[in-house]
């Protein structure tokens, strides 16, 4: 304990995934979470503010690849296909599916998590919207077109992560997309 | 107090909005809120399970309003046209947009009530597609469309509340939806 240990985030993350799915996630402690990381509990809130927030530690790195990959995009590349890059580019830092099921499950099960993930996905939409305006995208347009990426990531998400389903990520997230355009072209 | 009154949900919204915006969320209690609209603490608990749920009085009416549309709309009609019929619809049940935009201001300074919102978004994102796969849509252009009517809802709602703005929420709605369109086309 307390020597210099590199990951120490995902550590956290991956022994309180343990306990939540072990003992439930009411039941347990940032304490025991820092035991079985074997690291103190000093050091998991150097890490995270609270309980919940170890659940939200790839929110940052999600931020990044997807205003990063809109802003890269080529200048004549068009909203949607933006939107296309940022999908690809998120899904290259997902974790491995069966981790993610493993937190959904979590999430989806204490309205207080739940509302986490909204502000958290809110928050990447935000930070969507202005990473488009700032490619000179109008700002109704750019709203849009981040929620219409967001409404592809979460229905491509949890296909990826439904039971027996074996097809990768960044497929469910093309398709979804094409699912979109046709639902918004049929009327 | 405690005799018979009509609206009985509406006269304690608008107390606690006149109070939010007077006093602040925070400083203001269910008890002054019940005071004000001349009602006891008791009856606002009968009403509202909480401070916050003052705010989201409308939910419910919104959620019908826009399910039973979607159940109502022809048999032959796409599903983004069936997200149009909604969207007029809820636009009915809307409080006037000075109301609105009172509430939208104590919505979004406080985070547990940005929650609260999120939340009540989800559900009814929830029950639309719910109600888009009754009609034999199936699941995943379900969760589609009604994900992407809900991104018309919020770009169309908050150009509709925002300072200046003249237009109603109907016809910002549909130009809301045209975007979405020209912008998940244009790729």
């Amino acid at each position: 304990m307390g020597r210099w240990e590199p990951n120490t985030r995902e550590r956290l993350a991956r022994a309180a995934l343990e306990l939540f799915g072990e003992r439930g996630y009411e039941q347990t402690t940032v304490a025991e979470i820092a035991r079985r990381a074997g690291l103190t509990e000093r050091t998991y809130f150097r890490h995270y503010a609270d309980k919940r927030e170890v659940l939200f530690g790839g929110a940052e790195a999600l931020r990044e690849a997807f205003t990063r990959a809109v802003a890269e995009a080529p200048a004549s590349a068009a909203p949607i296909d933006v939107m296309a890059a940022g999908l690809v580019a998120i899904a290259a830092v997902f974790p491995e599916r069966g981790t993610a099921r493993q937190r959904h499950s979590v999430v989806g099960s204490h309205p207080e998590l739940l509302e986490r993930e909204l502000i958290k996905r809110a928050t990447l939409a935000a930070a969507v919207t202005e990473a488009l305006r700032a490619r000179g995208v109008p700002d109704h347009a750019a709203a849009l077109a981040a929620e219409a990426g967001m409404a592809v990531f979460k229905v491509g998400y949890e296909r990826w992560i439904a039971p027996a389903e074996q097809r990768e990520l960044p497929d469910l997230l093309r398709e979804s997309l094409s699912e979109l355009k046709a639902v918004t072209a049929g009327g």
